[in-house]
């Protein structure tokens, strides 16, 4: 297994590039799998930017579809050849953190170096993917931990219908789980880019009945319909925090969900859930936050604020794929544009800038 | 019942003064309680400060043991002369908050009152005595929504054994209750007034085996460690945050309760919870919140803040005295300070100056 | 108020007779309801057979939908000629068992009467309409603690709209919510009548991908298919349980709701639910239950049994009109057929008989 | 690694023999323990006596405390001659079953072999020292999935400290975690043999301020008083099932849990615990169960029935031994009797017959 593949590789802030890199070996609970579709995230954006440090000759991405190429020795179930898919985190089920009962924050756990007074948490835990290890924008991936992680696609479901199970359906779905909804639940989410899209399918498909989407592009507010929202609210448009108020006679919401990442959108989530009510924060942020004395009762409330990271593991992805299998979310609309690996730098260009409505890019490898 | 009554009354700002007032009349669903035993809360001193604004002339106190001196006419299942006590959050459990799950929160729902671009939440929600209906420093109490609220002490509890279960122990104890506490969890109690002396008793009643306890104050160090702290930190020894990570060997605890209403500890408990752990946050803060970004991931640590306000009703109080009734907490020594209702103007100078080891003072209308 | 009212009264096993009686008195916490809709349940048809055992005399009935035609002295919030509904379960939400978290179940705490061995437990707790006080086919029916029990109905919605949240759809909703559904999960849902169909309704509304339906009547499985399964299974012919491992892998359904009561649909639920599986039990049962020793592993198979009662009260109410509003779940085909509070012996022999493939028949006092 | 061992084989019903056996040896993910100390379980006794079968030749015992002889190629993060513990129950972490919240369940899913209209359920699932594979009745023992399985002990806690985490602890404190406990419950315990204490031990752990624990053998009950029972009835001396609604007012008890295996305990169990409650069933059952109609309100109580197997992990095991290491539980004084391994048919000959007091015995191979 000497031979070359072609992947996306980080360089410099600015730059990624198409470079060779050897096919990577496969250990023991290691599988090498053939990527036929990926896509970008935002992530990947900030990985570009520089705003998101990786090591220079990393290869970025961490959404794959593909085919088990090989297999390690000790993994047992599977067969080369087999379409799979892996989630954007890949844990290591064996840690303590997963036994704890939160797979995809090992790696953090036991992290400390002391001395600095911080939390020593290590950037972003169970990702590695695109971050830690070499990444999905490739033609060959190789996924540790193999046994717990290669979900078999079901026959019958296209690459595109389950490209975005690795990430942004599980994180928005994440958003919804994490909101504690009851039947006959009033659901606010803020932001409505893929992640928040896929928060608000999950809302409703979790029993909320008034899902109430949010965001200043009326283009997304459209999607936000067709993905389950019965109101969508334009910032631009109207005093979010009041009309939601008004909307839900002064009670506020049941649960409000963040998926942008910005003090503003966290403010106004926290401004309209009810006493006991939910924040479930999706965002990646980038400044300290501020909650506002007013906006939580002192601290007498009863409210929660439950963040989280994207879940992974082939259990995960297997409901998210049997979800789609289903028919009761339909997320194929979300690839908006469609790139082959050799052109992945106009696809990065269009998807940094937001151009064209653009949701995802589907990123094939073969073309 | 045209007589009156000696009752103490805010003022005010700084004075609290006992005042004659007319024994209040008995509605269907209200009790009056001849008070015999009750005390001073910390927030009853913002009151007398001015710092939480009351109706001036209202009677302050919400910590009520006592008779029944009369029933109204649609409450049953009581006698008149039966020993009592009535929690600080009196609900009206026909709410739809109650039934939401939420009584402590009555009153807070359906409360906005339109275009000011707050959340509309009414101060304190479903706390009644002593805020928005006449309070227990006083000879007499009518306690509304009596069916639910009236909790008979069990034969052979003192007043001062249960003295602390309406507020101190029922806040404390939903402070551990609010942790997710797991057998062999490691929790960091901030701040050890009474309070979080009970928070530090209730962590370890529900199965924490590492209780760490934080304060400033060598005595309620002690103390801490009589109600069950297994380590104590003092913040004027160690840098806290870096101590507890050292102990827990860089994972973090699995949660921590911040029992004092700051910042600073607010955010010393963010920075020792582990990835996935909780934040139970039992202060009534006075300033706007700082999360800062790197104690929380950058929003993808799996961590939960959860707020509370006390809970009540008869129930609660049922358990809370069963605990005590079982001596598994035995709380009569935080009663430090004994006082006669004619000297209470005596018992606020201790309580609100701190002096004595002052931690909790008894103050008994019948002297 | 010493008018008088048409009430369908329990008179002897067999005969379910119109009667002139009083219209009731109002206490301080009643509300007197003018009927304008109601239905009839199949534990109706159980006491008109002497099957379950009420008072002779007692008005029958506990789905009651109306008008306020006047509140108790005590009563707050509402208005005389308001549209409102009551649940089939009415519960004093002051109980012990309320605020235990158990409203349904007041009436059982406390109830033991001493010496007999048997659980003490009285019949159906908190059920009180048509049960242990007068009920809904009448034209009027009191409601007791109204401030906790009515629920205004929304406008724009019909009487037929929200007939069925009282009982069925709380029931069936209920058996849901107690399966433990999450994302993905496989459902099977063992008989669709009524309830059985809202549990259908429920487990789909609740993010469950595959809802198995199972009966043995062909018109409900057909019913079931609208209401959301998305397999159905006749027992005439298949052997479900096999057919459920078959369809499932091996590997089981993550939940079963039994919605009978008998014997062998309890069986069967237990039988194809997976290790960590829960069986929710709806229902009524009329002999001792058996667990087979090879349908729970020998007792290792970390399976969950949940039984339930309907959950009462305005909240719950308001929550299950939420769901009709928002348009998710529909139920208004399952009103089959109308009948005059005059023609209510024609509408128990229809509904007793089960002929026309009757569903559920709309009662109403005005023709 | 070509040498011999000495390891406790079952030969055939009636006959568990030491024999000389080859060291197993050492693949990727496996370790190899030498055994410092192990036990025998009641299980155990039900293979020697034939009633659970195994294959002859199999080594019995799953209850290992020992040191790290050999780690596997891709184990990290331990060393040779660490010590260690491993669950009774030794899961693989990476299964569909583990990632499904149910690692104890691993090898159950996926296993029906069709037709035979049964569950398919393989004998206790994820069990597998002295069931599947050689167990720790020997001089070492293998464990698979050693990353996921191998537990320190921590400096200071001696192997009879912590020779019951592997299984007792770990279920009985299960059956106690499965009981839905909270602060101020009433917890009824049937049977206090080991496990049944372990309950006790873990009811009172987790906040439950009435402990009663059941059993027919004064000397057990003494042992329960001293393990956490706050009151102890012998079976023999009164009707448990009305002493305990007698007990409790007629409300009956918050949580019941049954430790023993038998109908009669099961069914006392479920007839004294409160509409709501839950029973928490531990028990190995030999025959069909039967849920009386009168002890679950014809399935209108609101029950929960939830049964267990013993949790494994190494995160399990952290935990387990930080309760001892903290000196909440004591579980020393269960081990009762000490034997070399050279003379286990002994301690098989005692504790099958139970004579003597015995609880548990250390088994030592090193004599």
């Amino acid at each position: 297994m000497s031979k070359m593949m072609k992947a996306a590789v980080f360089v410099e802030p600015g730059r990624i590039d198409l470079r060779e890199k050897p096919i990577p070996d496969v250990g023991p609970n290691d599988a090498l799998i053939r990527i036929t579709t990926t896509t970008i995230c935002g992530t990947d954006v900030h990985i570009l930017k520089g705003e998101y440090p990786v090591a220079p000759g990393l290869t970025v991405g961490h959404e794959p579809v593909g085919t088990i190429e090989k297999l390690g020795s000790a993994v047992t179930g599977y067969h080369e050849g087999q379409r799979v898919i892996a989630g954007a985190i890949c844990p290591n089920f064996n840690s303590y953190a997963a036994q704890d009962g939160y797979p995809s924050q090992d790696g953090s756990y036991l992290a400390h170096q002391g001395g600095c007074g911080c939390h020593g948490y290590l950037a972003t835990a169970g990702w590695r993917f695109g971050n830690k290890i070499d990444g999905a924008q490739a033609e060959y991936l190789l996924v540790p931990d193999a046994q717990a992680n290669l979900a078999p696609v079901p026959d019958g479901l296209s690459d595109e219908q389950v490209l975005m199970c690795p990430d942004i359906m599980s994180t928005g779905f994440k958003g919804a789980e994490n909101a504690n909804i009851r039947i006959g639940d009033t659901v606010a989410v803020f932001a409505q880019g893929p992640i928040g899209l896929c928060a608000t399918a999950g809302a409703r498909l979790l029993g909320a009945t008034t899902v109430i989407g949010v965001d200043a592009n009326p283009h997304r507010l459209d999607m936000a319909r067709k993905w389950g929202a019965d109101v969508v609210l334009n910032t631009n448009d109207c005093d979010v925090v009041s009309e939601i108020l008004r909307l839900t006679g002064g009670r506020g919401v049941d649960s409000a969900i963040e998926a942008l990442g910005r003090q503003s959108t966290f403010e106004s989530a926290l401004r309209v859930i009810k006493p006991g009510g939910t924040l479930s924060s999706l965002g990646v942020y980038s400044d300290d936050l501020k909650i506002p004395l007013s906006a939580v009762a002192a601290g007498l409330g009863d409210h929660k604020i439950n963040t989280a990271l994207c879940p992974g593991g082939k259990e995960r992805m297997r409901r998210l794929m049997n979800v789609i299998q289903s028919g009761r979310v339909d997320l194929t609309e979300m690839v908006t544009h469609r790139y082959a690996l050799d052109d992945i730098g106009e696809a990065y260009d269009l998807f940094a800038n937001q151009r064209d409505n653009v949701l995802k890019v589907a990123v094939r490898p073969a073309g």
